[in-house]
């Protein structure tokens, strides 16, 4: 994604604090009193302009979305979304997703969603990517037991290494799909990279993972 | 693969009795005793026509090669390479993969191979899939601790399912190939149906999953 350097946008965000919350260290384990109720939580990290979370929240107003992005030239479509659509079960959080465990307890998240990741190629920068095993661990720090990773990419070497990394942690696969826009699954809100692409007659891949830390 | 009768296959499976082996009941617990050396054993669940193994025994002369096929009018093919090329550490089973523990023994094999077996698309045919459970099962009860399964397919469905039933059975997911033919993969040995089908342009997926029963 181009990042273009636009001077108003931490004004923008300070403004609309309704749906982009700052200091969100001080919500660390009270996120359902953001929310007004205790409905499952799902983040998803790098949500980048918006479109997934907004369509998400839109579709299942009984769960809680909350949208991570770094960039905060990106995260203003996003909260421009949430804007424009009153979306009272979406918050945004304009943090770094290797931060997680200041913003969210234990057991607090009941989902991960990762879409369209930055691929990071080259082997030297494997740990960057957000399906490495040290951010496998972050995600499990947040979630409840028996939680969920769904990720969605049109990277076929990121996919390959995701399934891998995931088997790999100990995570169970529970779905597969390696042509999603050719698949009877019901329900995919497309991200804006995800609308570009596939119409180019890119395939997306698409995977649930599970871990298996609940009690037996 | 459509088969044809050949009446004639019978009495050619037990002419050439170096390849083929009858009865191989007898030598459950004692295949190195047939090879004649202490060399790791690979089997082909599903050899067809035999190129593959054919291809892999020539390549890998320190391992022996068992393939098993049900059928008698396709097995000769397989046993027609083996004689044409004199491989000794090639031998063919005209049985049944169910029945796989009345011919190998608790640790007698180190690594299976399924290459596009039948997809059986038909959920009432899942049973009848060579990746559904009760296959891992007695894969498992053949194959030393930590052995593997190395499968490829150009059938997307099957592929998915297997994916998710090696890691619903606990499987560790080693290496993943969504494009065998575009990737740097070595050594690949092409199959019959494979050398067909990919020439068309069809994807092969490809993956190594590893039983993680070993002692630790």
């Amino acid at each position: 994604m181009r990042l273009r350097h636009k001077p108003w946008a931490n004004d923008f965000i300070t403004e609309h604090s309704q749906y982009a919350i700052s200091n969100p260290e001080q919500y660390k384990g009270r996120w359902h009193e953001v929310f007004g109720n205790h409905n499952p939580i799902h983040i998803e990290v790098g949500t980048g302009k918006g479109q997934f979370l907004a369509g998400m929240s839109q579709q299942h107003p009984d769960i809680n979305y909350i949208g991570i992005e770094l960039f905060d030239s990106i995260i203003v479509a996003a909260i421009q979304k949430a804007v424009d659509l009153q979306l009272s079960n979406l918050k945004l959080l304009n943090v770094n997703a290797k931060d997680l465990t200041d913003y969210f307890d234990q057991n607090e998240v009941q989902r991960v969603y990762l879409n369209f990741s930055d691929p990071w190629p080259k082997a030297r920068h494997t740990k960057r990517r957000l399906t490495y095993k040290e951010f496998l661990s972050l995600y499990e720090k947040i979630l409840i037991k028996g939680g969920e990773i769904h990720f969605k990419t049109d990277n076929q070497g990121l996919f390959e290494y995701s399934l891998i990394s995931f088997s790999e942690y100990g995570l169970r696969l529970k779905f597969i799909c390696l042509d999603l826009h050719q698949s009877d699954f019901e329900g995919n809100i497309m991200t804006e990279y995800e609308e570009k692409f596939s119409g180019k007659g890119q395939r997306i891949y698409r995977v649930e993972a599970k871990y298996m830390n609940e009690d037996r």
